[in-house]
């Protein structure tokens, strides 16, 4: 917990979007043979397979499943919708508990038909909604602020401070906070409410990657680590003076690096990691 | 100052660059034809040309002249480049003199290789560079602050809270705020910060287009009003609320538009204008 360099792959987790040319096996195998001890698991990743046996899997090749990714998107001005995406979102629970994972992401949504508050208010519901099913199975919730350039269909939580008061509000011990650099670098209150997250126990996971400059596109241009103009290494180590000592999970969206080898890939984004995180 | 629908475009102003394909004269004729009665001229439709006599012009197809954009980008790792822009804002202060325009727009500027909290010192001197002419020659600068998602070379100055903070402290009345709702729409204090802007006398001009759904360009894809998902006469209102009662600038980049029929465009914005504004 200090300012100090990373030396090893203990504490690196890396999305299974962040290789997604890779199956979920060819993405263990790799993970586990570069020494990497962490893997998150992307739901469409598990779609037609035994739940359980693929946890037993990954866990069979020495990895730990840091979360499911992602729950979420419950806002809506369609009634029908807001039902559905609650069912989905109990399912995702579920299917938390039966990969063996401690943590289900959500990204909250939002929808451009109505207002943000409005959206806010559909969050509210969803997540109170699915807070017992994620009790009874222990499984942790954790909400993702996501950049301001998502506010309009992705997420109606925007800032850290946002997230901070909604988990303060609800006030559950199974709802928490992402924090990912990518998404919140930029904010000028950022330093505070990392402390405050930490102060309320809340900071469940830590996602990585840079933001490109220039960024290319709003969805599939981010960058390895080291790459942009965010301060990784500095946003870390608030981190974990606010207390959090979990994985530091590689997220990277990427039409160049997915058309890339992806064995270069990982070496570049394990490179990365010791260099600039 | 209400909720009401607005009647007519005794306060509408374009930005030259909305219509970036028409001559300063072919523009200036246009709007002058539809009734338009305001112009905010950007610097680059300003090279070689007698900028009094331009001016003049502008003023004889009975246009008011609202604002000259864009001074700023006062950040850089590089001392002789920072030293440079001063002395360009200097000289976009005695073009808008010339042209009789009594606002000078700022785009402050931010530089990827540094933190934010460092070009925010950097675009703090500059300004207290250049306030001195500005008094001088009784030319107000506004700063605007831009969306998150240009705070890695555009802007530090990132949210209307930063920027009240900014001029608050700078404490000129030759210095204030531009609020365009693009950069702004999704702040959870938006509210708030208008309404304070107000109260320090601080909103020199108010900006508008729209947040398309989706936004497929960081840069050139800005939608016409009520094209995309911010409630800009919400925003107007708060804005009047507050105590504005200056123009309503439409400022588009647009490839689509660009690309685009021009004069059809025009008819496009004045419809649009009273529609969602």
């Amino acid at each position: 917990m200090n300012n100090s360099e990373i030396k090893d792959f203990s504490r690196l987790c890396i999305h299974t979007i962040t290789t997604k040319p890779w199956s979920l096996e060819e993405a263990a195998k790799k993970f586990s043979a570069a020494g990497i001890a962490g893997i998150s698991v992307w739901r469409d990743t598990l779609e037609g397979r035994d739940i359980r046996s693929t946890g037993k899997m990954l866990r069979e090749y020495g990895l730990q499943i840091i979360s499911l990714v992602r729950g979420g998107f419950f806002a809506s001005v369609n009634e029908a919708k807001r039902t559905d995406v609650i069912k989905d979102n109990l399912n995702a629970i579920e299917e938390a508990y039966e990969l063996g994972t401690p943590l289900l992401v959500l990204v909250c949504g939002a929808d451009p038909q109505q207002s943000l508050e409005k959206s806010r208010e559909h969050i509210r519901y969803g997540i109170k909604k699915i807070l017992p099913k994620a009790e009874e199975l222990g499984i942790k919730l954790a909400i993702e602020p996501l950049h301001p350039m998502y506010a309009d269909t992705r997420s109606a939580i925007i800032t850290l401070r946002q997230a901070n008061d909604f988990v303060e509000k609800l006030n559950s011990p199974w709802l928490g906070v992402v924090i990912d650099v990518y998404h919140i670098w930029w904010d000028p209150v950022l330093i505070k409410e990392i402390i405050r997250c930490g102060q309320l126990g809340k900071i469940f996971a830590f996602h990585i990657c840079d933001w490109k400059v220039p960024t290319e596109d709003l969805l599939y241009d981010r960058g390895l680590m080291g790459e942009g103009c965010i301060d990784i290494r500095q946003i870390r180590n608030q981190v974990e003076i606010a207390g959090f000592d979990g994985f530091h999970e590689v997220e990277i969206f990427s039409e160049k690096y997915w058309n890339s080898n992806q064995d270069e890939f990982l070496e570049k984004i394990k490179d990365a990691y010791l260099k600039h995180v």
